[in-house]
């Protein structure tokens, strides 16, 4: 049972509240982790910093599953205290997967070269 | 035309398009601006950040409009160098109206006491 | 009177206090907004992101003044639906002036273009 | 050798570096972190967070050491699928240990009830 069910206006199709849910999980990722410190020279961080957003993600309601990528880039000198880097839309690659009632969707964020853009799509709905 | 037209899977709809933009909407504004120093003492700070997030949400695809509004609750001593508080969820309401193609979707965050939860919902959604 | 005093060890200087709340400032002012969304299509929002910025962190003890400047390349198609950017460390200039007792500081944030890197750093601190 | 070091006025003293840097971590992760969803029912994801930080604050330079604890307070109905919450300066206690040539500082942010108010404050600085 769904204690906000009724807070949603009727018109509201099961396929659409999941792809609802999809659409603020990888808004909440976006927004709330970009600026963290990241560093190729410590992979171990970046690791543990993945980990972290797919746990809290999956804290929200109606995540199937979580799947947080990121993907440095080579471009700083590594060796220079000032050689670490703050996380971006481009480094990010995200999955959730999100259910509610019989819908599934797949929501996706990556970075899109054609766009120059870390485009949020829906990659699958399905009534199950 | 939109040019990220073609990374969507063709199971969605005009109408998931435009739900899905208005959760991620309200997700950037929620964990975008979470922790702003806010003051019931400055009226105007607070006004020029409901302005300021109204216009970064107007700037992504497919929002039509967008209404945050800011409620402080009278909880702490505004006379004290400590007397501010940090912008919480409880203290958001956010409207956010979407158009895709010819479906329009309008997507709300307001704190619901009888979940102690601020809900992001879906308000109402419609083929034109 | 600085309710807070009695916290601080008795070692800290005012020079220091007021170089803390600098850091403080900077530091809060860049991991708060960054990746919130600007365009040079829309000075107007830029503009009202600045006051906003500057109101907040006006808000914080021991804070004598704000600016925020933010600088955007032309780097992006501004007609496309995701000509938007996210504001990164690259854009700012944040200039921070604190007071504690009789000692000031001028705590600064701008990209160094010989570090790759948005420095912040201390520009003045005196005992007045 | 400190590449930045040419940036900062003469006046700055090693042991104000030290506390500047101190001030820096703890508004960094307060304002990064914050609005990161937490739970009681999840205390893996809580531990996850609190390395992601710690690990994510070491990588800017001259931190010595980094502690984050997440206390999370016993308010929520965790049976809910909306019973967690938001991670807030309430439920923040952060030890930053820095050093800057001979002087050291230690900066910690914990929640004070007598001030209402997550304080950031200089618990130790010497020369060494």
């Amino acid at each position: 049972m769904d204690p906000a069910a009724k807070y949603f206006c009727r018109e509201a199709t099961e396929r659409e509240r999941a792809v609802f849910e999809g659409g603020i999980a990888l808004a909440a990722l976006y927004h709330q982790f970009v600026g963290t410190p990241i560093s190729r020279a410590d992979r171990r961080a970046v690791e543990t910093l993945e980990d972290a957003m797919e746990r809290a993600a999956k804290l929200q309601p109606y995540r199937e599953d979580v799947k947080v990528k990121i993907n440095i880039d080579a471009r700083k000198d590594v060796s220079s205290p000032y050689g670490y880097e703050s996380l971006r839309g481009e480094h990010l690659d995200l999955t959730v997967k999100t259910r509610y009632g019989r819908a599934k969707a797949t929501a996706r964020l990556r970075y899109i070269p054609e766009l120059d853009y870390p485009l949020m799509y829906i990659e699958e709905v399905s009534e199950g």
